[in-house]
């Protein structure tokens, strides 16, 4: 089942906006068996909108047409999407009432006028209900083509792609759809060809699955995917090829799928009855809200000290002044110091402490930005690693969470040092 | 000067991963007066990407394609640009060269076979030096179409985009280029149609300025566009309307353009000569991440406590414990406490606390999932707001972190209590 995409916004244009739509959409689409093969971004100019509808409705069975859908004037999908499959907008009287009971229920007296565009739909459109906000989703069917019309809003587009879109489709998809399976190995703390080379003849002798390599920042993922095989078959398959990847890519493999490297890591200090706690300079806190992005993290994480300032790594965290002075706040000793003081003073089994230069200003020639500690403490011992990362302040503060997280890892499941 | 992209890729399309390097690429054209109308995502595959740029080739005068030039076998733009083009591929000794001696530099002995394949490029085509990767830029220019061909990690492509893209277009723009200019008023705690009725008549007399309203969570951007005006009556306007909108939307006003909030929230500290600490549970660190993505912000920024677990709370941040067991971990009275205690222990002016029940478990009756609390206290006074939050644990904490920045900003003007 073949779906198009087309994300409407100047703001996606001028680049103010990052189209996250699209992925959510796919990721979704993926699961019951629905493949995205074009995306296209559009601005909110009605007649470059119209052109790309064309295109899209000659050849295309199902698309999905997300935003501009709102009660601004910029607002423009409504009409163009009326214009271009010759439906004039009526106004839905039902989805007239869900918005004004909304406004009410919020505790405004009226709705404002500008909303009453939002009930407007191409004649013959049947509209959904918006749990999260205004403007429904339209589902608008033709002899050989259906299109779905979402809001761009993140929270209301995907609310409305379970309700309208996903019904649908799997309607339509019946039972002899192919299907297309994928897995997926994450690793952290690897380049993309050091990899490739330790897997080239699991790589090359994966056919009837593909195998493809996605370096993001600090990290590389391998996608195994498996098209047009029997789902039993192509199950088995995926989990022998994951399986032996991991084993081959440890101490760098941390997880499969939809698994988050602080999942891994909240799974390994679980499995040992530990309790963790932070001590962050440059980052600030980035690691402890990476590591509770987890469901029920307050089982196995207690908190933490942003000990961004000087004082505060002596006050709080107990770093005695002369060895601060003597080793500076950027310094193996100063780290090893954070990642016991985060244990001590919160009552945590292990500590994990990241301090460095992540710049733009404060580098010298001894200790340039990019100059980051990581260090991990736990019952079992220390380690502290000294790294040097390019890029910019974002990018520096976002490789030092993951280098600290896969130490962390690692020395949780008792391989510190490793790598 | 009007721009296609072409962003290819199957995590692309599986929604593994996010294009983020479309908006990078469209706000770096705006500041050059150049203008993307059109993006494309397309997959792997060759035969697809074929018809792709194909179409591109037919209908634009400039564009970029960015992604598959990795050294694995998943990565076949070059083949297709080659196809498409006419133009076989041929080896380019020169990049070859530096790709040699990247590895050499990096500490291998010798350079991966695979990355052969990187040193290829279309005949005729003008390959740019990668500085952050082994995949060189392409510059290949026919009568009346020029394609650039970027990696697509993001930071190579930024890099390439610098050293290949802007000259290029920079140079055939010249002197006669038609400026596009636009402005972005920044907002937080008030919703789009609420906003658009404050702003009614502005937005009514803003011709020939074009004025777009831009949701995001927990906030929304004004977005106003001066289009074919020359360059000092453009700033000029802009400027007169931007400057209104911000004057009628205070209290929730908070900058323009690229300012952040963190900057905002920075200035105004800065400007009291006031440090912050803050106090963190449910969110355990964004509030800190987020306001530290401020480059010196160590000069506002003192640090704080991740207090996760109640023990943390009351050993770090001196809450009572019977005070805690009597109003509960989530209350208006801890949080008072929070944002009072990190002031102290820090030994900071302004505390900014936040904790609440981010689910989707611990919910209650009374106290249910969503619920949250934020609270500042300054040397002027203090203040907790009771906020309740739909959506996912995701969404429940950035919400948080935004209604606490909101708060902070508004305290540090003088504005307390405000909305």
């Amino acid at each position: 089942m073949e779906i198009e995409i087309v994300a409407i916004g100047n703001e996606l244009l001028l680049g103010e906006t990052v189209d996250t739509n699209s992925a959510a959409v796919a990721r979704r689409l993926a699961e019951i068996g629905g493949r995205v093969v074009r995306v296209t971004m559009v601005g909110d100019d009605p007649e470059r909108m119209a052109v790309v509808l064309r295109e899209v409705r000659g050849r295309a069975r199902w698309a999905i047409a997300m935003g501009g859908l709102g009660p601004t004037g910029d607002d423009r999908t409504r009409q163009v999407v009326a214009e271009v499959l010759g439906r004039p907008l009526v106004l839905d009287e039902e989805q007239l009432e869900i918005v004004k009971e909304k406004f009410r229920r919020f505790g405004y007296d009226e709705m404002p006028a500008s909303n009453v565009s939002q009930a407007m739909v191409p004649r013959g459109a049947r509209a959904v209900a918006n749990p999260h906000g205004t403007a429904p989703g339209l589902v608008i069917e033709e002899e050989g083509f259906t299109l779905f019309v979402l809001p761009g809003v993140p929270k209301e587009m995907e609310a409305l792609l379970e309700d309208a879109v996903l019904p649908a489709l799997i309607e339509a998809a019946g039972k002899g759809a192919p299907v297309v399976e994928s897995r997926v190995v994450h690793t952290v703390g690897i380049g993309e060809s050091a990899l490739a080379e330790k897997l080239e003849d699991l790589v090359e002798s994966a056919d009837p699955l593909e195998v493809a390599f996605l370096p993001r920042t600090g990290q590389v993922d391998v996608r195994l995917t498996a098209a047009g095989l029997p789902a039993e078959e192509a199950g088995a398959r995926l989990t022998a090829l994951a399986e032996a990847i991991a084993g081959r890519a440890r101490p760098w493999f941390w997880g499969y799928d939809d698994t988050t490297l602080a999942e891994a890591i909240g799974e390994t200090l679980r499995a040992r009855g530990w309790v963790l706690a932070v001590a962050e300079s440059c980052t600030a806190g980035l690691l402890g809200g990476e590591i509770t992005t987890v469901p029920g993290s307050s089982e196995w994480f207690a908190g933490g000290v942003l000990a961004y300032s000087d004082e505060v790594k002596t006050s709080l965290l107990g770093i005695a002044g002369e060895d601060l002075a003597a080793y500076g706040a950027v310094s193996e000793e100063t780290c090893r110091a954070m990642a016991a003081g985060a244990r001590k003073v919160i009552g945590a089994d292990v500590g994990c402490a990241i301090t460095g230069i992540a710049g733009p200003g404060g580098g010298s020639e001894e200790k340039p930005v990019g100059l980051v500690f990581c260090g991990v403490a736990t019952p079992e011992g220390a380690e502290v690693r000294r790294l040097t990362y390019p890029g910019s302040r974002e990018d520096i503060r976002r490789r030092s969470v993951l280098t600290a997280m896969g130490m962390l890892l690692r020395a949780c499941r008792g391989e510190g040092g490793a790598s």
